[in-house]
């Protein structure tokens, strides 16, 4: 009998390029508890060093092939994907799953992951970062994360990169100029794809005057044309993600994002820790008597969790003790 | 000088048909806060009466004008439409504004509101059945719930409804059939709008194809096709919408989904008020310590959260006292 490899083990291997030992990482990482801890704590020590690209937009728009012409053309030895399929709201399976992802992103050369919501907002926020720090951890550069962009969850994880690319088609139509809204300002680069059908122009002078409208601080989004499936206009977009780069690190923005990052992180952390209470709350006595009373219409759901939160909370009588 | 309405006053002339004082119900729903809490104690009282319809789907599926043409269908006194803008993530304001909302939905004669998420799912999460129980309990009904189904957050708040009506066009493709699926679970009916398009029974044929492998218990989503801007389809639609709310009825389960949907939001309030204890733990000076060994990377963000959670809850030296 051999042992299984150790965390430290799984890391040098992964280093060196083996694939398997870094998807192993990434399922630990996945499956949570004290081995993603401690799986995410050696990762964190020389994490930071690759590049993080953020793909979002409309279901659609065509990010997976982007996503994988970018990896090839950046020349880079090791580019991942990190590809996050929207899960079923109720049964939290995934819904693409690695076969589409796959046939999608084929030809990149990349190493791909494919990562599912689980039906968990909190749950994707925690797991994403811990992805990428071992993917950086184990020398993969640049790091794609790929997401469904409408949602607001979805839409938070894409811009939390260093570079976000948000991507729109064509003839959206009125009903999804609010999303270019929406995603406006988490987009560093915008890239309007499929840009060989009729209103690619239209759908560029919309994005320019939205930034006219709504720019603010010293670096404008640009504008690139592709069309993907042929790999049109993605050498230009990879310029201008290099550019960025640039921008970023002149201006000490890049610092001020990953801080600010980090930060958002351990919140999502926290909140993750407190769901969990909440779940214990809920299920106690206390709570389904409380809940109990809600059905009763004898108290309002707002005044039964007010209950609740006081009673897990004993911090003001203890205090000053 | 004459006193402002006392919540009970409002509430009186709410009831009477009195739309400015319903709107200032909301108004004070929204802002939270004590007033809010005590609007929602009072609606709590006397809610549950109304339909409560859940309307989602892609951005640009007609989702607006299929729910204005449903208020006006019903042939209700006063059917109310509470219309969930997608917010910008990072200054959260609404994107598409009362105006917009109002231009889609005019002509039904409904009680219209437009809420805006805010930046924030969890706000979204308690505001929208406060909301809903205001205008049940000021003798509203049906209330027709109308949001963006694609993100996690967004569905689940269509789904949080007595019904859930889907909405899909033809044509979406591959990329949109998984959202097809993620909204597969929650779609009590299912709407194949803009019908007089090309593939309209295509698509219907893909609902059916993954209703017969998905379908679960004794009652199978009917699909309906419509043409919602010529107003094709709507009778059949809230035909289908009373034949659910009978079987809700006779089955028991709409006792059951509105039980565990008060649950769900005592869950959701609990985990508001958490939310704001974490954002006063990571302001505080343990939580800048830990946040600056994170940066320096001596501890991971999963050991800084656990450092953080465990000084929130002094509730392990207490234990036992």
């Amino acid at each position: 009998m051999v042992n299984p490899p150790s965390i430290d083990e799984l890391f040098d291997s992964a280093s060196g390029g083996d694939r398997r030992a870094l998807g192993k990482l990434l399922t630990m990482v996945e499956q949570r508890g004290d081995a993603a801890a401690a799986v995410s704590e050696q990762a964190h020590r020389s994490a930071g060093r690759a590049k993080v690209v953020g793909v979002t937009g409309a279901p659609g728009a065509g990010k997976s092939t982007i996503t994988g012409r970018l990896a090839a053309t950046s020349g880079a030895a090791r580019p991942a994907i990190l590809a996050i399929d929207p899960s079923s709201p109720l049964t939290g399976g995934a819904i693409l799953g690695d076969r589409i992802r796959m046939d999608n992103h084929v030809s990149s050369g990349a190493f791909i992951r494919s990562m599912a919501t689980r039906g968990h907002p909190g749950g994707l926020a925690v797991a994403v970062p811990d992805a990428v720090r071992v993917l950086d951890a184990a020398g993969c550069d640049p790091i794609f994360v790929e997401t469904v962009g409408v949602g607001q969850v979805e839409v938070s994880i894409a811009a939390a990169a260093d570079t976000t690319v948000v991507v729109v088609t064509p003839g959206w139509g009125d009903a999804v100029q609010a999303n270019k809204a929406g995603l406006l300002e988490v987009a560093d680069i915008f890239v309007v794809n499929k840009a060989d059908r009729p209103d690619a122009r239209g759908a560029r002078r919309d994005l320019e005057l939205m930034l006219d409208l709504g720019h603010r601080g010293d670096w404008r989004a640009p504008i690139v044309l592709t069309t993907a499936i042929e790999g049109t206009g993605i050498d230009e977009l990879w310029t201008e993600i290099e550019r960025h780069t640039a921008h970023l690190h002149e201006s000490g923005d890049l610092n001020r994002r990953r801080c600010r990052r980090r930060r958002d992180e351990v919140t999502d952390r926290i909140e993750v820790g407190l769901r969990d209470q909440v779940q214990r709350i809920i299920s106690s006595e206390s709570g389904e008597a409380a809940l109990g009373r809600v059905d009763q219409h004898e108290i309002s759901p707002a005044t039964a969790a007010k209950l609740l939160l006081d009673a897990l909370n004993p911090n003001n009588p203890c205090e000053g003790t």
